[in-house]
């Protein structure tokens, strides 16, 4: 019941690695071939890396061969400033570990997500927050400090609001702009509740078709932009219909235990739960998700906390120690 | 299992008196003691009014005796201009009829909730939406037009903000503007997920300690503020531990009718209901709401509607036809 | 004083056609060689036509040859639903009178400028409230109504955030999408304390380096995108230098008419008024603006109205009477 | 020209006591009768403390007696973390002094003026930031940590909005909740372009009749609430009339230092000063005001100051070095 083939069945891709991952694996832990994982911890923060090897881990996976690192942090919903700040250095140091270009080339930071719609909002935030360098390399190299590289940003919005595909117009902008590297910001789904907002995942695969909380139809990622990608995700939701299906797999696994009951958790199936959930749904199917009531702070402590990672990360002169003259 | 025991098992009051009277009459439809229920038809709406006649009926139903009037419309989350426009003057008209007060006195209107908390904020759109008057009949009686009365309006915000009580705070304002009457906008939470957004109450019974979205702990009604108070709510979310309780009574349902799965029906109770949502919902315990994506939207589209039914029902001279010069 | 020459030594760029070609004719009214100027009037607007006809005319104006068209309505401050619905209809049709392609051609719509800064909000706000509807051609045609065309919109931020030039992103937009005609809004400067958010203009010429209040350095017009370039904007702040400079030139004036007082007139010069500004302000030379009090009500407003006026201007099938539903 | 005198005929209130003893000492700086000036000088800022010590001081101030503390810190507009927290310290520091109540005490914090509008948003933004703790102290006393004092914070709206005057909404909480001591925060308006965002007056007078952006006509002060308020003021305007005014000061004193420019000089007067104003500011008469382009980000950036600041100043376990997690 709590597999990935359930998921699927209930029309659910896991924008967490980590979590793919561990749902294959199963309370037995096995093995996946073509699939690496890692762990480290710190003192706010368990990291997990998930390498998806080859072709064949990538097929089992569901994701395309690359590096997801995710950053487990549950106590920067505290919002203390030194574990914000640890977190973000920590954010930052596993970000350079992934640009693989000269420290002077280019970067295009993009906020994917809708502004006005508060779980989705993360990447234009992150935007909001960051700052530009790159046109005073142009029109002011003299205020330009040691140790910063270009950088641009762009919050595109969504496909409802512009009616052209997020990944054209980014496209479009990368082919006047000619950056190095890209790195879109972008909030997720997670299928558990304790993820949202505490967790952080980079890949070195961009962002693919379905992935994230809008509907991305073309991928964002080195085939369709050029150059590499880097993709940094917050889950900010856990879909509705994941609750329910969690419901079902606790009560199917409770029952599994005993003899009495094992025959009735068999009949508790992915497909069951989909019903259960399209009944529940109505008028919504598909849109509703689970967020904390205090949605909106979490979201801007968490996007300060990924703007001050990713300038630590990107520009060499940026530390923990200066970060904050750098943000908006 | 779906019943009103169940769900205060959950820990969960109902708000609309509406979904409470449901479930206790349950499938059969019983006649609930000391409650009374009507219902109407209109184009786009439907409206029922729960009256609580007597304490038996108080009793029963967790709620005080009055009137509760529920518009079900739930063709507002289209944002036609014709529907919003049919139900504003619906709300209006039947906001008079619980007005027993003379067209020339004074109200004050509460915007409950928290600015910065999406699906909170209702109460605080809606004041931002309404126009107040009061102050031109003091400073400036030459411009305020025939048939309005004086209305002042007040978002006072939440505890966790303000450290007081939003009951003191209104209080305290009440003892100096002395009004005639109180109108009370709250977000509220519903049992069922297609009434987010599309649900109004009007109850004469004022706000009531653990009634919506916010934990107030102090009712804001006849009693503590000395005046009549009229509470208007819209469902914003569907707790999370909801959403499990119906995954299982639908559960629970299907199984009851058949023979072989009869005694399994009878294992999902509302304990186990509780049991699986904790397991869950950590670290969000209780904290954690259903809501559209699109849940922004829909906020700032129902407070409009509830701003323009406010102000046609409260002074005689505005109605559907030019009610937007006096909304802000 | 009060000349064009004047305000070039104030480095003070006339956005408005209008005021510009005023300036020039004096009050003598006398003709410009190579400018024409209509006017109409209509009952909430006056609506000035000035055509810069050839290359004599452009150099006059300091401004490139094409049509202005200034609609004036001193009214729309109040926020009458009548009147707003006249301006809308009335922008609608001007607009159209600019269109010079086929109904089905797609049109891109761009909000420049920065959605922090109030006063520079208003392409953002009106890109928020416009309906893109290309998406719907492309997955969705069965929901697409008649009388629509293919409109897709971007708010493509300005230099600072973003760090890259706003004419390359939109560019790289165009090349992506291929539009046949771009709208682009923008908050303008006037010189008239009067026009702030009461005056738009409309210019085939698109828009010019140096106007607007972002310093957009490579223009959006049809040299640079290939495509036409219709410019909306509407003035939303003065520059204070422009209020020093009114000021001395009404004392100018003043005194030029009184033989005792004429040769002190001549001594208030464009240099004197610029020796002035410059010391009062310090420390925000050449950014400061003065604006109403309740310059983020009046911005909201003209938004609402510019994104009602180009939809029905764009689609055949939008008009006054239906244009809300069309609308976000 | 530049005396207050002149500013009292435009009918322009001086929100700075700094700025009224200036104006009264003129250029000889001549003492002022029962007035007395100290100064101060900190690595970012300088510290003027004018005390108006008797009536006659009071009369000739046209402000109560009192203490006005005023920190100008030119500098804190370029938003370095050490700067800023070098003035919350001093602020913080500053407000001690005017702080004559136990430790245990309880403190209301006012913030005053319209969240809707940006440069009087100040107030509202600071209670935004500030961490209540009264309602802990009530209902979870074990969170509360060592050094901390009841405080609750209330942004009570604008007359506009809430049809009641401010300080009757203040009084009807202050009865309830009865705190010793009232902090009200306000948007100020300076003679002084330069003052904005960058400097800051604490009065342990309150806030009287006409002072603020907004038109308060009842004070807020001990007199009207019974216990005494302090009074933080940040100048976010400057009255356009201002400019018209210092230009034609400047010009005056340009002229009357030169035997032939002197009976020029002469005419240049007040009462021109308003003549010119008037006839430029039509129809915005009194209601505009200069702000920089970037207001939005200065009354941010002031805001978090502010909140840091007095988060220091009442709370004696609370500074430089940990206030950030009690912030909101």
């Amino acid at each position: 019941m709590r597999t990935l083939e359930a998921f699927n069945k209930l029309g659910i891709s896991l924008d967490l690695a980590l979590e793919a991952h561990e749902l294959l694996r199963g309370a037995t832990k096995e093995e996946i071939p073509g699939v690496q994982e890692d762990k480290e911890s710190y003192d706010y923060a368990e990291v997990t890396t998930v390498t998806i090897l080859n072709d064949q881990g990538a097929q089992i996976m569901g994701k395309p061969m690359g590096t997801y690192i995710t950053i487990e942090a549950p106590r920067i919903r505290f919002e203390s400033k030194e574990i914000m700040d640890d977190i973000s250095e920590l954010l930052g140091k596993k970000l350079e570990t992934l640009l693989k270009i000269p420290p002077d080339s280019p970067i295009l930071v993009i906020g994917l997500g809708n502004w006005n719609a508060t779980p989705d909002a993360l990447g234009p935030n992150v935007i909001d927050a960051t700052m530009a360098t790159r046109h005073l390399f142009q029109y002011a190299p003299e205020v330009v400090g040691e140790g910063l590289r270009p950088v641009c940003a762009l919050a595109p919005g969504v496909l409802g609001i512009t009616g052209i595909e997020t990944a054209e117009i980014i496209k479009g902008v990368v082919e006047r702009v000619k950056p190095s590297l890209i790195i879109a910001i972008d909030a997720l789904a997670a299928a558990n509740i304790s993820r949202i907002s505490t967790t952080i995942q980079l890949a070195d695969t961009g962002i693919n078709p379905g992935s994230g909380l809008g509907n991305k139809r073309i991928g964002i990622n080195q085939e369709s932009m050029g150059v590499p990608v880097i993709a940094i995700g917050v889950p900010t939701v856990v879909h509705a219909s994941v609750i329910v299906h969690e419901a079902l797999s606790n009560l199917n696994e409770k029952w599994s235990g005993n003899v009495m009951t094992a025959t009735y958790a068999q009949k508790i199936t992915p497909d069951l739960s989909r019903e259960l959930s399209q009944s529940i749904f109505q008028p919504f199917e598909g849109n509703l998700v689970v967020t904390p009531k205090e949605i909106d702070d979490l979201i801007l402590n968490v996007s300060k906390i990924i703007a001050a990672g990713i300038s630590q990360g990107m520009h060499p002169g940026i530390n923990r120690g200066n970060y904050q003259q750098y943000l908006q």
